[in-house]
């Protein structure tokens, strides 16, 4: 509950941008993964500030300190903790923050719940806590190599990718700064982004992802379908207000003989509006979903704004925030899914005694 | 896990459609409250089958027997028991549907998945689980009478209600067949399905889902978020493929300056990008979202597919089946969204020792 | 959580003795096993009232009935529903309790917790609920044919069986009604319990149980020892004061060169103070361990008390309620075994990806 | 499950007494605690090693460090994240263990279980772990400042403190290093605990705990009842073989005559062979409980094992082990009793909603 994720493989967090280290226990990791640290470390640095012209230009190396659960090289069964510590948190003026509410961020409602709360940086709202996610879904990459999970850019703002991910060369998804495997479309996104940074303002968009060769029979059924289960992991991200997953909303609008799957004699099928998954459960087709994520809060234009009291104030943004959070979101987005799917994996395998 | 839904508040259900019962625990009800067994039937009764022309015209009455935890008409505290006689489970031929796999079904993931399979109504797959969650929302929504949950039809395949929820009068949703709130809307939706069911097809269609009056400071932050937790109940209802809260999908097309929900002086915003949910956590204004269902699988109609030993076989969909599930499923979002409410509500009460 | 058992292989239960039924969810049981209805009915039947002259003279058949999650005879993988109509619950006049506290009973914390009470025959603090747990445990062994599992009565009052239970044979427990497997013990058991009933006057005693062939490797390290699970599900049986297991609490007065156990050259050891756990974590060896009952506290002798507005009152225990709860708790006491069992058979299979 | 502790205050841990650090997450705890950190340090230097001459003369200083969760002081209701550097993990020599199991250790079970094995220092079955746990139990405290919980040594070896916990004075515990608060027994303790040292032996002992000014109502009827919480927290300790609270084993062969606790006009009772629950929830009396620790299975002295090959080999215990742990064990068992009352204390108030 709260800050734990999974059933069976579980990350368990803690951490705000403005203390000493965030970092997490991952626990019920398989024993005897020889784990690659430089993986782990690629992943982070997928997600880290700094990395582009389009992202926060925040300075972070987010080097991830392993603590336990793993011994010559390999993991041993044990919980896994880690921590990534805090290099950036300067002792900046935070008394702007300290008593107003920020529009649409979460300092209002964190005041109201717990009365006592970490004003710098968002505390523990910000986004820097997927950084741990990032950590944990690279061990559990690594405990599931034969599955293909390839998250990215599909949609900033207006600008939309709407080639069928079939047809996307995913070893582009890194060639560029947007995250996009369509070079064309990465370049009006980049534009774009670049533009509304300009103006001190902010975008969303839309990430995709697709996870292939999964095996039949993941998911548990009822309430613990491996669709919902990938939606609850992915609106846990900042920002995210929608999940959809096959033929998502635009299935709403379909008639039965358009939408059903017809099978193969293998039992793959001829179409995969199902987003391979039936029944709450994996079929073996393509896994496929699309998660939308809402424009960043802060922006660096004046906003009006209450403080503690009801006043009503003027604000003006700072700090040095994502103009667009989705080039950075693609690794979350993987990582998620990767113990997700390892998650289901062991359940899954504990159902077949 | 699997079959339980909720943390403090919970359901744990059991259930085919073709064997003797369906039922469940509802466990961590509040004790003291005096329950309306009239309010809970009538929600049974607006999800039951056969209650309008659109609807399958299969009979049921879906009487609910409850055998523990109520005691003097009022709850105890202790686990309340429950169960839906099945009383329609007639001993049809289900021959063809054994060793055949039904497209777009759960036919072969359970398979697959459990090797020994219940095939008479799909078994455990049936949407007939769904009368249970109703009665475990009918007690939810008495344990919370003060909040408003009033979820509605807002698409039929192409056909939108696009007005927005607050020009709509929710006293009308009952009014009709459909579920929809506006009476001319609400007869294209009508005549839309009785044309698609002539035609032994079935169409998808949205659900939006309106709640009102929520308290300030529902939501764990983190990986229970109020609308994670949302998401994943609207997630584990048969045939969704899609949720979005707020500005949802089209929030990602926004700039945060025109997304920002800016403050009133008493806490609550002008506007409501947000959905009523901020950093997960319930702000006080209304919580809204969509859920998108995709056509009901079976058509009456030919279809190929394959059988257990992989011979592409032809099959021809037989049964009462719902030529749209829309507007049955609206208890069930709203049953739902009020177990999540009220798990909540706990949730955060126990927070605040 | 409360009335939920088990982490993978679970159980949630309900019912009041003088409801109309109590029942439960068996969820997680693996798919395929065949099952032998006789066999779980027989569990039952060793659980009974009124199956002795020193047990409760209450007459209930305790005929299980399922609802779900079984097919042609088979488990399929999904929640197994079972309820066991109360037969007995008749009108009998509680007026008497109603507004007073039997001493040692949970009449006062139930009505200082839940302020609405079911106070007809003990309502859910009532030892009818382990009928349920018995059912559950009845699938479960049949889940695990290949481990044994024995329990049996060890102590009635000062009546100790000091015999090592490697000497006794297991095959005379169900020989006597004491369930004691010494047959001249079994005597004196019976009939010391006999001459408390006279008194009106009740006694209490302890259960050893003894699981064999049991794999290396179950349990889980840190908070899910194995034998703290089974510690945990033992102290949820009414009327349970302790538990230990292995050399228990006359361990803590040996010394280390007594105590370790040393191993032979397949890994078994020459003896067995561990219990057959180790960190733990099962070692192959046999697990034994004892749990101790307290007299019931239903006498059928004027006692003190005091009623709801604090009133001290006279009271005279009515009813017919067990002299000594030990020979039917054998049943129950297996039960929870089983199932723990089972559990950590599925978890452990779901660490080894 | 595992490495979790806890409904709704929870600690999940991490940690090998060889690795770089120990810690751990602590979730749910109650926002604007102002934390006393001096009196967290101490809880640490009473279980810490080496600070007297009969616990093991291993040098450790255990300061805890925390990374998250507390602002100014208070906690925030964030997750607290806390780590304990290893300062003592020297470069020692480990290869005679590598290869063999030390007789009643975990080392067979772990080898079995897990594959890859972390064999310096007994890696994550190392009782190192429970210091993470005092971090917990301190916090817990903070939280319940009005309840009072005494933990003390009650038995070494053959030495009996027989005393009832109502005649003795708690402010004496903390008086001697046996932590035993009669004097003269203590005094035996030492002694004997110093001879066995002298021997290279270990022995065992027993923990009485009592928690004093607990309210009515705290516990979950069923299977979360209070004593079976308590019981699985102290089962989870390393080296505990049993568990009674209230009249415990002896109970066992009392009647129900004697056993019942008659209540005084105001609900608390005379005596309380209970031990302060009934049906599993606090009745506002003090609660008490017996924990039995076996001995120390390191001895240093030559004793026979295998390798991991099957040969017999010749051992001989090295390294700076306590002769017992009973001492150092006083402040886990109020930790863990502490982190029970809160978590039960959070889950009663949502129940109440």
């Amino acid at each position: 509950m709260a800050n734990k994720f999974g059933n069976l493989f579980t990350i368990t967090t803690f951490g705000e941008s403005h203390g000493p280290a965030i970092g997490g226990v991952i626990d019920g990791c398989p024993a005897g993964i020889e784990l690659d640290f430089e993986a782990i470390q690629n992943e982070l640095d997928r997600r880290k500030p700094g990395q582009s012209k389009i992202v926060t230009q925040r300075k972070e190396p987010d080097t991830v300190e392993f603590m336990a659960g793993i011994f010559e090289g390999k993991t041993t069964g044990a919980s896994i903790g880690f921590r990534i510590v805090n290099t950036n948190q300067k002792s900046k003026d935070y008394s702007h923050i300290k008593d107003q509410y920020r529009p649409s961020h979460a300092d209002y409602t964190y005041s109201q719940k717990y009365g006592h709360r970490d004003y710098k940086g968002g505390g523990r709202t910000s986004a820097r806590e997927t950084a741990n996610w990032v950590v944990g879904g690279a061990v559990a990459k690594q405990a599931i190599p034969e599955i293909k999970i390839n998250a990215f850019t599909s949609s900033v703002g207006n600008i939309h990718l709407d080639t069928p991910y079939q047809e996307l060369d995913f070893s582009l998804i890194e060639s560029n700064i947007a995250r996009c495997p369509d070079a064309k479309k990465a370049e009006e996104m980049i534009d774009y982004i670049s533009e509304i940074k300009k103006q001190g303002d902010t975008v969303g968009g839309v990430v995709t992802c697709v996870i292939q060769n999964v095996p039949v029979g993941l998911g548990e059924p009822i309430f613990d379908k491996l669709h919902a289960q990938l939606g609850k992991a992915m609106l846990s991200i900042n920002a995210v207000k929608g999940f959809e997953f096959g033929s998502g909303f635009e299935g709403a609008a379909m008639t039965g003989s358009q939408h059903n799957d017809i099978f193969n004699a293998d039992g793959s099928t001829k179409t995969n509006y199902s987003g391979g998954i039936q029944g709450g459960i994996s079929n073996g087709m393509d896994i496929y979903f699309k998660v939308a994520f809402k424009p960043v809060a802060t922006v660096i234009q004046e906003q009006e704004t209450i403080d503690k009291d009801g006043n009503i104030v003027k604000m003006m943004g700072k700090g040095r925030h994502d103009p667009c959070v989705v080039p950075r979101a693609i690794p979350i987005v993987e990582a998620l899914a990767a113990m997700v799917i390892v998650d289901n994996i062991m359940l899954d395998k504990a159902r077949r005694i």
